[in-house]
């Protein structure tokens, strides 16, 4: 990274212990808890009411309520090789946003229009802020970080050739923001590996520290020369290379090692009642929607390329 | 009721056709939906996205985001004349509030905590503001109501004797407040007949326009005289008599026909932690506590008594 | 105070160095700004985005958001004495809300309705809730706690005798909570001193340590057995004895020495127009009313009386 | 537009009577007022608590509180001919968004850093959503309306090249978009014409029914084929050709007439301190954003050149 690290001391959210706060919906009504550590009770979410229940079959509610979502175009040195064929996109970093409206809980379901083909995956980790912030230096920043979540910046890549780069319908739609099932704080991100998976098999793999071109204490610097970040904005770092389309039924998930597992599941809907009265800009199967969607395979590690081909194999054998 | 009624006019909110507006949670994932009213898919919701789903086993969020929830202490004659032996209880109404951390879903987990006894229901019906509100007449009241929901403004009687009237304690604790499942307009609230269930028995029966004794048109001028109402804000209109304590185990559900059925289940959790520490008032079991969480059965209807004496009558056989 | 103090160890938003963040309007945009401690720009706010402006002359926007705000009723000794003849009111403390719409900032216009006579002043610190919160013990509610603000719990008691307790019209009116005009951490509140002043002249006075029965992280611990407090969530932890009635045109002040000075001067408005037709509680002035809004002078001393008959007599000098 | 107007019956929020809500902060409180249309009082506010202030001297809060604010790139035919050579830009609109950060009143400051040289304006009408709104056809889109307001949608061209179209740091930045002083409903916005001024000088003009290529109700429908529009979410029409560049000091305006007028001076402030740290991208003078920000003047107007010329060289009169 361009930001020299390791650091004479770690900041407080990389150091432990480590603490993972999650949400859940009992019934109808919402609860914090925490993960339990150690013990007999490992691994089982300690609502803050006294109740311990099973983390693995709860029904998650996005851990974070954020007034604004960024999300950096380019981060990691893989994806810039696959879509640039550079270790490093630019001199600094770009951003784009999603609109709150895009937020989705573990275990959600990832919606995929009929008219549309390429609906993409990338495994991101999100950094949430803990403090309002502006005009504060890269060192500075690390006080302003409340925590760190597993992500899908999910995209709509049909919409490519339209908005002008600003993504709004290929990042923006309802649901294509996974995010959790945690927030956790107390360990170094850059220590970990973020692995996303469809259907269980491994599609995108990167060493967070060795990999990532910026890290969140300067993404958080250099947005707050612009704008005032509040509690609960969340930034979206970026994703590895091989983000490629899945389809209605695949289970997709992004693991960030040491943080958590978020997974969803891409279901189809209709397409939306005014797209038969011909009103905007219609999904397109272009040449520039296709370079996005389908990727540059020869730039990815064949393992990659393979897990996801068995998946796909795997689902056509299901249906036949 | 105080202000005349039926008017020359029935406002629009009263006046059909009938709109209930749902929220689910689907996967992690906030939805909002209309109810279905006619033709095959009647009784089914059906989502913005274009989705029907099946409305009685979807997951319900609360369907109101309130800045503030205001609760009338005594509205119904029934009531008045249980606690009060009048049909009457003052001149004007009177008003405690809830926090917005006791909102709960449709299908939510009611907490009685293990140093309680005196859980009370009190089914009644919720008016949500529609439109900002301050300083205006009954009349003008109307066009700022969004709608209606079921309510159950559930109470922790043990701690009656603390808080000096404010009930935060009784009323403001989390998942107090079932609420849902949906917000309903275009129905005339003054023609429908609240029901409150337990285990399925009908508890607490009151027809809305017979029994209350001001509508929510005068509350919410009344409210507006003093502080500006934003949409959103949820005002509980009062229960009629027989508000009466529940165990763990227990269904408790309130019906305003017309406008839906909201229900919950009374789960038990361990005392708070501070308690063991001495902090705070202790739930007490002291004359004024068991007035209030046992009422006056000589002035409820028999047939209410009998059904409450046969759910708990059931579920004791159930435990033997 | 009932928990023990000092501590083994000062918690850290008691100790050092002093930060204050403060909120104000500059054109139609809110910004943020921190409080220059040392130098020659010392006593200047320096705003996030590198101005620095004067602080005497700012607008104010309250420092909080909260979603829901709690009041201590009695936390004083002077004030129990004052009210109830004795030092401490009852074992716990007792609590009432406020809604958020009562909300005012530093510098703002407390209303008083045409219709109203006993406007009553009461100089208070607040507590802000930091983390979100629930089931925690005293000790653990320190890490809970965001900062401390100056603040005024202005009630209007004409209204004492209706809402059974609540207080909702009483406390709850729009702009009756002046508070700011900064959140303070890094200052020890309990070695502080609390003055409020009507005129510039001081009214009440408590040293807080000396005074208070229950400390911040008490009545945190204590709400947490019920319900979530959630970042913002404010409470207000009581007023010292002499809580007297203000006229239109009078400034009143809250001063917390080492943390600020909120104030706020009283603006007349008509009465409210639902009023003349008949709706809701009128105002009274029954005994009940001027018992609390007068107070009892016998147990005040003497001084902080001479000082408000002084403010009143300046004002009656001043109008004729 | 695309879609025929007018229609058999004007939508009711384009009908009268006018309504305009407007809010203030007087004192350190915010409070909704309407607009006095009629009689002796006409063009001053009357506040929800009945008091009537001056309107031209009041403290504006941006009247809404968007969850997402977006803004079609180019909607005005002058603006295209302006920027692409062709009165429509593409067959169906393009949008891109801005945070809630970026908000700001009547009567603010809007900020450009001292590392920064191009500020254009670009003067807008917005439209406020009033109801949830996803998946509707443009017919149903009108009953999601609650109003409009006039808008400036400021960019920072110096930060055109960079963020690949989203323009999170041109539009995004803090103070970049005032909005009001009033929302309102009511009126004809097809029959309106649009006016931005520098210093007082109309350097922008044009008439919304005849220059706008999309209505509003065609862009809900649009955007709501993707995502769900909540109350609040604003979405910026576009503006017609003469974007230009403005200095510090200078006051710029947008007109609608029926409307109303938003207004804001432009304030230097200092470069963020992590610039000289060479964090992020830096401000440039680049072909591309010389391009955008000077614009093409041989495609625009004299009349609004020449008044730009004049507001410029009565400026430099002034400072020499």
């Amino acid at each position: 990274m361009d930001i020299e690290f390791p650091f004479s001391e770690l900041p407080a959210v990389l150091r432990g212990p480590r603490l993972e706060r999650r949400r859940v919906l009992l019934g109808g009504s919402a609860f914090w808890g925490t993960m339990v550590e150690d013990g007999p009770q490992a691994g089982r979410l300690r609502l803050d009411d006294g109740r311990t229940i099973d983390a693995d079959t709860a029904t998650y509610l996005p851990p974070v309520s954020p007034s604004k979502i960024i999300a950096v175009h380019i981060s990691y040195r893989s994806r810039s090789m696959e879509t640039r064929n550079t270790p490093k996109p630019s001199v600094t970093p770009t951003y784009f946003t999603k609109p709150p409206s895009a937020l989705n809980g573990h275990g959600g379901q990832i919606l995929k229009p009929a008219d549309c083909c390429y609906l993409n995956y990338e495994g991101e980790y999100a950094v949430v802020v803990g403090r309002t912030c502006r005009n504060v230096t890269p060192d500075e920043a690390w006080d302003h970080i409340e925590g760190f979540c597993p992500a899908l910046d999910m995209g709509l890549q049909d919409f490519r050739d339209t908005d002008q780069g600003s993504m709004l319908r290929v990042k923006g739609a309802d649901t294509l923001l996974p995010i959790g099932p945690g927030i956790v704080r107390g360990v170094n991100v850059f220590e970990q590996t973020l692995r996303t998976y469809v259907d269980g098999l491994v599609v995108q793999e990167a060493h967070v520290g060795d990999e990532t071109i910026w890290g969140p204490h300067y993404v958080i610097a250099d947005l707050a020369r612009h704008l005032t970040l509040v509690p609960g904005d969340t930034i979206l770092m970026g994703t590895p290379c091989h983000s490629r389309s899945v389809d209605a039924g695949q289970l997709v998930e992004c693991e960030i090692t040491g943080i958590g597992r978020i997974g969803g599941t891409v279901v189809a809907i209709d397409a939306p009642r005014a797209a038969a009265l011909g009103v905007g800009h219609a999904p397109t199967d272009s040449p520039e929607v296709r370079r996005v969607a389908l990727g540059f395979d020869e730039r990815v590690p064949q393992r990659l390329r393979d897990n996801l081909a068995q998946a796909f194999a795997r689902r056509r054998a299901e249906r036949s």
